[in-house]
């Protein structure tokens, strides 16, 4: 998917959340601004948004000497998630389908996205945990998602953000954890789950755990390792989480590729023709 | 007031909206956003927030150009706000303090922001008149306001928006509509009020309108007219209506000096030291 212009302002807000985070420092923070500008000023709009946040999100880093400036933000937000694990498995152990259960919790934890929102409320995420259990998907292919699952050896999970990723594991576990592969970013950016969020929420101690190798905010394959293009290309079932992922694999040709997110701006609402706020559980 | 890193977003929200309300190409809005966000690369943060507005929409409109991209929407909440006009007069006088009322109507009115926000929400236009009415204000100078007011000969008011000055005339028909000046923007610039829309509101039908004789949406004195100079100095009380206005004179020295505006972002919010949302009555 392409960037459009109006993802500009949305880089621009990150720009000001990330940079404050990273240092305190106002000369640097107007440093790091004005050198993103510029480069938005000459952005490749065919570019996918992804693409265009790795480059801003590096000039953060570069410039603030910083090499992690969400690292507060996302252990915070992954001890959150575990303190709700306890009671997001309660829902699926008393569900009727507690497999879709799972997958509408995973859809979920998408909200906790500081890429999308510069603040994320704990009661709107109650409200919205609440809301994807009960209220009607936007897409629900969950037909099509049960005949891959119960042919699948190999599933590849690629998991979004921190705190989200506990989100996940609940549908991972409903899954079956021993024919899933997760794979996370290979290096920070925003607040994007690491290897080391997977391990913080123990998600390394049920599952096969890569990075992808990148630190784009979502899956540029020609830019992931071998290793994660072809664990990707072996999978007979892949599960892609968020907007991110969605962004850079929606044109991506491949077999039981399944996009679970929530639908968090007017770009990809526009794009994908459901409204914000939607919950997405489609096959490619 | 200097311009703050925070007000860097806004200024790109509103190069995405005023660009996108200018033209329907989307190459020349490509091409507005590009050299916007140059020129934000290089800004001057000793400038006010409303200097730097100018210069953004200056160039919306010469590359697009449209002079004026918000014409429709002014002309829209001209006409939403003259249906609100006989219940709020109505408002005024069931009111036990008539004044007060119409200065929290004039307050509430201030709700109708193209540059804060990039869309005007009615049930929330609504709900602040509503509780601008009956909650209690951050600050409010009424009792010197009331002193300054008794003394008056010459008032000066300092309109702020479209469909706002709507709002303002009841206040200013409390006043006293033959002791009152009142200034618009010289020339369009957001969706902040022309005599133009002075016109089309009636308001140049009861009262003295002048233009200031400026294109910032706020009150670049050294910027303005002779004519709104010489009102400026002589007026025994001025009336500043919104935060553009405050932004642009909040540091000058000037006699029965009122602002009236709601707190409408975190900016303004940190740098009055009071809540967004919250309604402003002050003495300078």
């Amino acid at each position: 998917m392409k960037t459009f212009l109006a993802c500009v302002p949305c880089f621009v807000h990150q720009t000001l959340s990330a940079s404050c985070m990273a240092t305190d420092d106002v000369d640097v923070q107007t440093k790091v601004m004005r050198k993103v500008l510029e480069e938005l000023s000459a952005i490749d709009f065919s570019c996918s948004p992804p693409e265009m946040a790795k480059t801003v999100h590096s000039l953060i880093r570069e410039i603030s000497g910083n090499s992690d400036p969400y690292a507060e933000i996302k252990h915070e937000y992954n001890q959150k998630a575990l303190l709700l694990y306890p009671q997001l498995k309660e829902e699926v152990r008393n569900s009727k389908n507690p497999l879709e259960t799972a997958v509408r919790i995973a859809i979920a934890g998408n909200y906790i996205d500081f890429g999308a929102f510069p603040e994320i409320d704990e009661i709107i995420l109650h409200e919205i945990i609440e809301n994807t259990l009960h209220q009607e998907l936007a897409v629900n292919d969950m037909s099509l998602f049960v005949d891959a699952l119960d042919k699948a050896e190999r599933i590849f999970y690629l998991a979004d953000n921190s705190g989200e990723i506990v989100f996940d594991r609940i549908l991972i576990e409903e899954l079956g954890a021993d024919r899933v592969t997760c794979a996370v970013r290979g290096f920070p950016v925003l607040n994007d789950v690491t290897m080391k969020d997977a391990v913080e929420t123990g998600l390394t101690d049920i599952v096969k755990v890569i990075g992808n190798g990148g630190d784009f905010p979502g899956t540029v394959l020609s830019k992931c390792s071998d290793e994660f293009r072809d664990e990707f290309n072996k999978a007979d079932l892949v599960i892609s989480k968020g907007q991110g992922n969605y962004e850079t694999l929606s044109s991506v040709k491949k077999n039981n590729l399944f996009f679970l997110l929530k639908v968090k701006c007017k770009v990809i609402a526009d794009n994908m023709g459901y409204k914000t706020g939607g919950s997405i559980f489609m096959k490619a």
